[in-house]
Formats: C-alpha cells, sequence, structure tokens
C-alpha cells in the first residue's frame, strides 16, 4: 500500500478487553485509520465492539473478512493459541498485521509462521511488545547505545503487579509476565539470550494457592550482559515496571514515580499506578500509530518482527524449564534468516 | 456539524512556526481531521505547508477558503493583533473556531468579538490555552476540586524561559507570557482575578537590556486567594513551568523533572525541559484532538471560550499598567452574559 | 579561655523545653563540655533538669551562680524578655554567652545590650539563630557564594507549622516564625533587609479565631533581592521549611523530603517532618558544638552574633507594622560598629 | 564500669586512617570520652595522632597501655590480621572493645576469640559494622519489624564504589566489600545466612586488570528471604550503597540521594556520594557514641557482638568460595551460646 490521504481500513481480530482497546484506539486517538471490520465470533462482544466503530462490518472469521475485501491491515488481539489460524490466512492475503503477544504459544509453531512469512516480500508481521514504544525505554535505549557511560554491564528489572486473575497459572509468570523483559532487555542491551534460570525468594502468603512466587529471574546475554528480573505479582500495593541500567561509569533508572506531588498527613507522596493500561497508556497509542503509519508509507513494520516473537518463545520455553530446574537453562535459536536482517 | 465518520476538514489560518505544528499535528496525530484548507499570504510559508498536509488547498484569505466551500472548522494561528480579521468572516460563516491565545490583544476588541459571538446559536470560539489540557494541571485542579486537603489558599507559579528573541518587549513579559497564568489560575482556583501587582527584584544581568526582570507577579482573586508567579525568561539552564497549590491541610506540586534517572559525575540527574515545545507536546495534542472531537460530537467547544478570552485580555491590561505602577492594579470586567454561563 | 583538655563548664539558664533540650545535648551529644550550673527559679523544673545533668549545681540567679563561680560560660533558654537581666550581668563576668533567639524583644533595648557588650574586648554572644548550622543551609550559602550560577535574583521561602499553641499571637507570625528568615535570608545572600511587607491570601479557617493567616512576607534585601515568604502556622499535614535560591543561570532547593522511600496504597511516599525538633535536630547540635569549641579555642562566637540580634528585631518592628499596613515598611539600622565587622 | 561524670578513657590501636579517624572522632565530637592512650608501633603515625589528641600517651603495644591502667577501654583500629593479638589481652584486661570489621579474617580464629570472651561475666566486644547506626538502615528495620507491609520476602543491596586501591584484590570483593551486606542483611530480616552464590555479569573494562567484577551475590537466608547484592567497584560516577526490601505488600528503599537540588544546564541535579566517609560520616558518630554510652552504663556493647562477627566470618569463607564455584555454597555455623542470646 502506498502513502495517501485516504484512511488506513484495519480489521480488529477478537473483540475481547484487549481487542475493545484497539478498537477505540483507533477510532479516537489515531491518525489516518479506521476500524473497517471487526472478526469475533461472540456476538454480544461483536456488537459491543460495533457499537464503538461507526461504519466498522462484523465479521465471524477473518477468511470471511478477507473475502468481502473488507481490511487494508489486520490488528490480531486473541489469545495466543488462536493467533496461528488467523496470521496463516492474513499472510495468505499479504495483509500487514499488528499481532498482539505472543507470536503463537511455542517456539515450534512461531517457525511455521517463520516459514510463511518469508514467501512474502518482506516482513509483515510486527509484534505487541508495547514497551519499546515508551519513552522512557526509549530514552534508556538511547543512552546505553549512546555509549557516553561506557559498556553496558547489567540490566535490573522489576516487575509488579497488584494481582493475578484465577486463570493465571504457574507456568504464566513466565509466558504472560517476564514475557516482555525476554523482549525488551535484549533489544535495550543490542544482544540476545543465552540462558534463563529462577530463584525463588520467600513465598508471597497473599499470593494464589496455586503460585510460588516472586520470582527472580537471570538472563545472561550473549554479549555477557547479566539481566535479573524481580517478578512478583501479588504485590497489592500498585503496579510498578521498572528498569536499572548498569553502565561502566554510570547507572540510569527508568519507570520511577512521577507526577503531582502531594504533601499530607505527615507524607511528601506521589501516586504509583494500579493497572498496565495507565503505565504504558500512551506506548499502546504510540506504537499503534507508528504501525499506522508504516503500513501507509509502504514500510509495514515499525517494531519487534516475527523473528523477534520466535525468540521470545524459545526464551519462554526456557523460562518454563527453569520455574522447575535448578541452574541455567540455555536457550538456542536456529540462524536468523536474512529476511530478518 | 453531528458525529459522523468523515474526517473534519479543518482550515489552518496562519503557517508561521504555530500554525505550521498544528498542521503537522492534525495531519500525523490528530484522530478525525485533516488539513483541508492552508490560509497564509507569505507564498513561501504557504508552500512549505502544503507539503506537510497532502490534499490541504492554499488560500490567500479566510473569505476565499470560505467562499470556496474549503473547510468545516478553523485554527487560527497567526499573531494576536491578526486574530479579529479571521475571528469576524469565520464567525460570519458559522465556523467552529480554535484560536490560538490571545482572542485579540485588548479588551475592547475581545468584547467587539464577544458581542458578534452571541448572535450565533452558542459559542463557537476555543482558545488555545493548551495548559488547561495537561495532564498535570488537570490532576491539580482535580485535587482542588475535590476538597480532600480544605480550601484552596494560595497558587504559587513560576514560569522560567532559557532565553526569548529580539522582538519580546518588557509588556511581553505579561502579554506574552504571564498571560498564562492569568487564565489557568482562576482555573484552577475557580474564581477571576481582582487585581494584579508586580513587584521587581534583582534585575537579571544576562537578560537583553530592554528588559527589566525577572519580575514577581501577585495576583488577587475574588474568593480571597492569592496567587504569586515569578515570571523570569533568561535563566538559560532550561525551560520550567510549576505550580505549587496551598491548600488548608496540604500542598500539591506539579511540574517537577520527571522521567529517566542518571547517575554520572558525582551526581543524580533528570533531564529538564528546554522549551515549552516537549513540556507542552501532550497538552497541545490532547486541546486539539478535544476540540476535533467536541466539533465532530456537536458540542464546539471543549476548553476555555471567548469570555475567558475577555478575561484574559483584562488581566494583561492591568498587569501591563501593574510594570509601571507599584501596588495592586484592579481588574473590573463586565457581567458575564447568560450565553456564556 | 584558651584551648585545654578540660570540659567547658556551661552553665544553662531556663529549664523550660528548649533548655532542657540544651541540658540533655550537652550532657548526652556535645563533646568538650558538661553542665555545670542550671539556673531556674522553678523548683520543679530545676530538679527534672537537674536529674538529667549529673554534677549540675541548681540556681536561683545567674548572679547567684556567678558568684559561686560555677560556670564558664552561659546558655540562655529563656523566653526573650527575660534575656536582658540574663545578659547583662553575665556580661558583666565577661561569660561567653549562646542566646536563644531573640537577642531581646525590641531594637531599643538590643541596643542596650550592644553597647554593653562593646565595653568588652570583643564580642562574647552568639545568638541561637540554628539554621545557620543546618546542612542545607550551608550547601545553599556555598553555593550562591561559589557564583557558579551567577548573581541571586530572589529567594523563596515557605515556613510551614502543623499547628500553634494557644499563647501563639498574630504578631508571632513575624516575631516568633518569620524571625528565622529574617536572619537566614540576608545571610544567604550577603545582604541587610531594606523593607518588609506583608500580604494577605484566603485565609485558613482552621487556624485559631484569633489568628489572620497564612501571609506572604516580602522582604526587599539592600542589593536588590527580593525575598518571599511563606508563613503558614495550621497545616495540619506536617512541618515544612524550605528554600529556594533564584539565580542568574540555575536554581537551587533546599528543604526537600529525604529518607527511606515507601510505595504503599497505590502510592510512593517519603515521611515528612513533623516538628522542627526533627527537621532541625542536627543543626542544634552542631551549632552547640560550634560554640563549645569556639569558646574552648577562644573565639568565643562561631555563628550569629548581636549585631545580627539587633538587626533582626528592626526586621521584626517592621514586620509587625506590616501586618497592618499596605505597601513596605522600611528597615533603618544604625551604622555597624567596627567592633562587630 | 558505672555511671559517672567522668569522661571514659579509650585507648586506640592503630593510628592508620580509620584510628586517626576515631580519635578525631572522640576528641571532637563524642561526648563522655576522651582519647587517652594510642598505641601505634609506627613513630610518625602515633606522633601525627596524638597532636589530634591532646593528653593522650602514647604506648609501642596494647599491653604496655594496659599495664599503665592508662585506658578503661580500647578501639581496635588495625588491620583484620592484627586483631586477635589485641583482643586476647584487652580481654584478659576485662576490657570493652570496639573493633572494627572483621572481627577476625576467618571464621576459625573468631571461635578462638568467642571462646575466650565467653570466659568473661557477659559480652565484651563491639564490632565495627556501622551501618547498623545509619539513620536509614535504621527505618528500614524498624518498618520491616512492625510488620505494616507484611512479611519481608527479598532484599536487593547495590553498593558501588568508584575506585579501589591498588592493594585491593579478587577476594577482597567478599571480604571487604560484601562482608557489609553479611551482617547487616540478617539484621533487617532477622534472619541467618543459609547460603551464597556469586554470578558474573559482564567485566567491566575500567576495573583492574586482576579483578573480574562486577558481582552479582545471591544471598539465601533461613527463612527463605531472598538477597541479592550488586557489588561494583569501578563505577567512577560516585560512591553509592542503597537497598530495597521487598515486601508482601509495599516496598520500601533506601540509600537514595538527598539534600539540595539544583536546575543547572538542562538538567535537575542532586550530588551523589563520592566515598563511605560522608555517606556514613554520622554513622560513624552514632557507632561511637552508643558504644561511649553503653560503656559509661555497664552495658557494655550496643551494636554487633563477637558472635555476629563470627557469622559474617564463615559467610566470607563461604563467598569467596562462591567466587570460584558455581551454584550456592552453603553456610553452617555453630549453635549460638546462650551467653550471645
Amino acid at each position: 500500500m502506498t502513502s495517501t490521504n485516504q484512511d488506513l481500513r484495519v480489521g480488529v481480530v477478537g473483540a475481547g478487553q484487549m481487542g475493545a482497546d484497539h478498537i477505540q484506539r483507533i477510532t479516537r486517538t489515531i491518525s489516518g485509520a479506521t476500524v473497517s471490520a471487526i472478526v469475533e465470533p461472540d456476538a454480544g462482544r461483536a456488537a459491543a465492539a460495533a457499537a464503538a466503530a461507526p461504519g466498522a462490518q462484523p465479521f465471524a472469521s477473518i477468511e470471511d473478512a478477507i473475502d468481502a475485501a473488507a481490511l487494508d491491515a489486520v490488528i490480531i488481539a486473541t489469545p495466543g493459541p488462536f493467533h496461528e489460524p488467523v496470521l496463516l490466512p492474513a499472510l495468505e492475503a499479504r495483509l500487514p498485521i499488528l499481532c498482539e503477544k505472543p507470536l503463537t504459544p511455542d517456539s515450534a509453531s512461531s517457525l511455521r509462521i517463520l516459514e510463511r512469512e518469508q514467501q512474502l516480500d518482506r516482513p509483515h508481521i510486527q509484534l505487541g511488545f508495547m514497551r519499546r514504544f515508551d519513552d522512557e525505554y526509549r530514552a534508556l535505549r538511547e543512552l546505553i547505545a549512546g555509549g557516553d557511560a561506557g559498556e553496558l554491564l547489567m540490566l535490573r528489572g522489576v516487575h509488579r503487579n497488584p494481582s493475578v486473575p484465577d486463570s493465571y497459572t504457574q507456568s504464566m509468570l513466565i509466558t504472560d509476565s517476564v514475557v516482555h523483559e525476554f523482549d525488551v532487555m535484549p533489544w535495550l542491551a543490542g544482544s540476545p539470550i543465552r540462558s534463563v534460570e529462577v530463584k525463588y525468594p520467600r513465598r508471597n502468603g497473599l499470593a494464589p494457592e496455586r503460585l510460588r512466587e516472586p520470582i527472580l529471574v537471570l538472563i545472561e546475554l550473549e554479549n555477557g550482559v547479566l539481566v535479573d528480573v524481580e517478578m512478583n505479582v501479588s504485590v497489592r500495593f500498585g503496579y510498578q515496571v521498572g528498569t536499572e541500567a548498569v553502565l561502566q561509569t554510570g547507572i540510569a533508572r527508568i519507570g520511577q514515580p512521577a507526577g503531582l506531588q502531594r504533601w499530607s498527613d505527615a507524607a511528601f507522596s506521589i501516586a504509583e499506578h494500579t493497572t498496565f493500561k495507565t503505565r504504558f497508556a500512551r506506548a499502546y497509542d504510540a506504537q499503534v500509530q507508528a504501525w499506522v503509519d508504516a503500513v501507509r508509507d509502504g514500510s509495514l513494520v515499525a517494531g519487534p518482527n516475527a523473528w523477534d516473537g520466535y525468540l521470545v518463545a524459545l526464551a519462554c520455553e526456557a523460562g518454563v524449564r527453569a520455574l522447575d530446574e535448578s541452574g541455567p537453562v540455555p536457550v538456542e535459536s536456529a540462524a536468523r534468516p536474512a529476511f530478518y536482517a
């Protein structure tokens, strides 16, 4: 698709919470795009979503929407296990794709997607790791790359959630939460993951009985940088995602409290986030705007691509094993095809 | 204009720095609007601006653009003295208007605009006091209005600029800079201005010779709240706009440094702004998006209106007098017409 | 008195709250001094104080203590109106004196003290303006004097108290609270006070009925620096003393929250002080240690002297008038004698 | 020794940097104590130290000082390998002892000291782990013990030094630097160390060639709390010691920048420490004052005792092994005698 003054017609697959957010975002916030198709088998959800996007057509399947020529590009917002059956026909139709993380639930299926995508002229899939569009992560990456403080030695992450839903299992500590670090830490450090290890601190008695957490995840990168991530999902007090970069001659920290400052009741305070929705609100907007702009100008991808998704799937597999094994679990990937260079 | 799926066709009058920013903003950032007309007599500027807005038509005057039915709404981004000749035909054409501050350069001309606007069915003019769309100002206003910390007693503002252009005169300390406080402080406090007074601290020897600054501006509001504003335009070190609200049982402060934190060279540091463009980038976006949404849904105005502009013009007149007089200079306004209730 | 290894024998006059603090400080914290005499007519207070200072002798008057040769130096911790009758015999006995602020309650009596002191060989009186011994005030003064950020243009102070006792009157806003600013602001700026003016913000309804506060005090210094002080004594939320220095090319701020940082209940917070005792605990210690050291090494005074006390008395008189008059009230002092150079 | 008004006569053994600091501290800062004896075989050092402490007698050995009845208590400030030959005669003489860390260089010699000390009526040795006297560490311990934020789950420490002297070896990362964490982390958590593990991040190329650092030290406590410590000794930018406590429902952080805040050169900044001497200046003072007070009132020890020193020696031995072994190295101590309960 070449640059025009026409709005990009976006189909959204999946009208659950994430899909509904994207529909509202494209309709009310993003420049140069409209929601033209909503693919959602659940009739109630489909109707609710359509109400927020005047002019969008409902479809029961991605194939129907493609057959009706109802979209120029697609956002996939279904749960991970349902990505592959949408990705394949969308690639078949040569549609640019913004796919919520993960690419697919495992590395084997991710490899299948990579193979299919490589039959096209260039990458068509962008992955929804929105942290890469957060202003502070961007500033941190720029500072590291700039080299003013010397080489990067360590990255130290914390990810703290007030609580998790009933459906959240022990392995989701890795596949649903640490998964973001598996994408963003190599992106900050400019180096892929070599191994993953899990350490268990004292268990939080407020966690659901099925969960043994918090965990401390140790990640070695190929360039020797050591990453640690405190993953903590029952902290109650708020939602917090922070990173500290340890460089040769300096330290940098992001994710610290900001905004209105108050003095009351013998304390100085700043409100902390309680959900990723506010913490990363602007990152989600920036991510989708960048993707829309990239599709309209023909570059198609303006963020992590399917190869990044495959690497993250490998790291998740190692991380899930590391929940039960002591010591580092190695991560070994196939060679990166020139297609994704 | 009722809500539709069609983009709002916006004409931009004036393609200087501010106008060029708005053209780019509407084209690349704002949802639901396109630049359809650019009114700029300077051919070079007009061409440069048009390049950023594919599909926009150039016009030499607002009248021409209106005659060509080339716009649904208008943004006025010319210098203040040129607002009235655009406002009047735009009101005649019943166009919704987003007018950069000030409404007009003095209260007499502002009153003429108010009279003309009241011949329409409802207010059509929104003024570009973008601070009202800044997240922190909004949080502060909400906190004050919430009453949890008791009544508001004082508001304490600082406005510090690294430097000013050669064209900046002594009276512009009031009309170009403090003018923002004349709008936003009453908005925060929920009460209009009663008087304005100026105090002179030691002069900054780095200021241009024609300027006697910094100044301390003392503003009494009708509800007894005392406002002080440190206005300082040759500070070199950065750009800073902050406000502290003194309430009965607490204090709130906005405009403090935030973002990536660094340790280097025996110091902890956070980058400070150096221009209003970054400090208020999101406020400008939010302001224009709110106005576009309001025009599309028929409410037309989603921010300060022409009456607010008239009040600010009165305060500026008092402020300019106060630069040369000792003691408080009273501000007396006409009664607010029901039209602007 | 020349330097020896012997402890300095300090007599403390007044064993109320301030005096009891000093007795405990010298006994338990200060190196090189012991409390040798306690002058307190109230028998209960005297007994309680003596219990904290083993070896101290009780006296009913300063004259008795002097006659008994029971002290090498004296700390005066009675209320201001009772300073003169202690200062005069102590000067007569050539005792080094640490006198709690104020020197005396008015400039006329302060002048009498100055005259008496000048009959000695050098100044013997140090005044208890402890802010000068606070680490942050000292760092601020050094930064200003260093000149790296250019000339000083403004000083902006806030002094906020949770509440005041029943005995606190309207004029004590000046004589008991702003009095500290009258000492420390000229010390920071290196220039004496030219005038004092008071502005009334909206009254705090939580203040005792007899008080009209907060007030904003505007102080002009001889070098043109403008000082403003927000004086606020019913803020409930905590105790806060802060200063911001506005320099030509930079800003400096002291008195901001520090120490343990917490995240809880959707907020990041730092405890704020609730009393001057914790805020200035180290300053009181440092002040008394510096004075003890100065007395032991023969320099006698290591802080503000009686002349500074006289200047503050003048400023207080102007400040009290300014509570009832509009506009600046001038402060005119006698010429500084070489004795106090 | 029972409480009297007499100054405690302290002998200082070792007049190197640490000893000289203590001599000055006792002479000029600490209440109720004087330096009565200086034990230092190096004549030049001894003379320099004596100059700072009028009245102190020089001795070539602790035995000589004891024989001369020249001291009531002793501070040992020699290097660790020279502690035992001072500790034994001092215990023999039943002198209260403040011993700089470590107790002795290994657990075997520490056990010998413990055995000797248990022949006395009660513990006489206090160890110089001064962090326990830092205001922020104390506030953190109180917060943890208070239980308001639930159980402690993790402790996360950073210890960053600008550089190290030529004499600093790889094992000193553990025995000279992490040694402080081995004392203070169990003290914060209320639980001893179970194992120590070392991870190697990317090496800092600015470190001396003989050092492989930074290191990340993982410490398991008996109660399940996981401690990690980033130990980093060539950071150049400053000196920083910080701790973050992860509790069930909240986070607490100490060691963050504080004091005068500046705006200059497009940045907001706060000076960071560059040496432990300023970072822990008040902690050293408070430690020695507490010890002097304890000796004077007969309680003898007011901080970590010899048993704590033995536990730290064990942890250091495990830590040094962990520098070369992968995985956790267990720490196994003898049972705590009732004497140290």
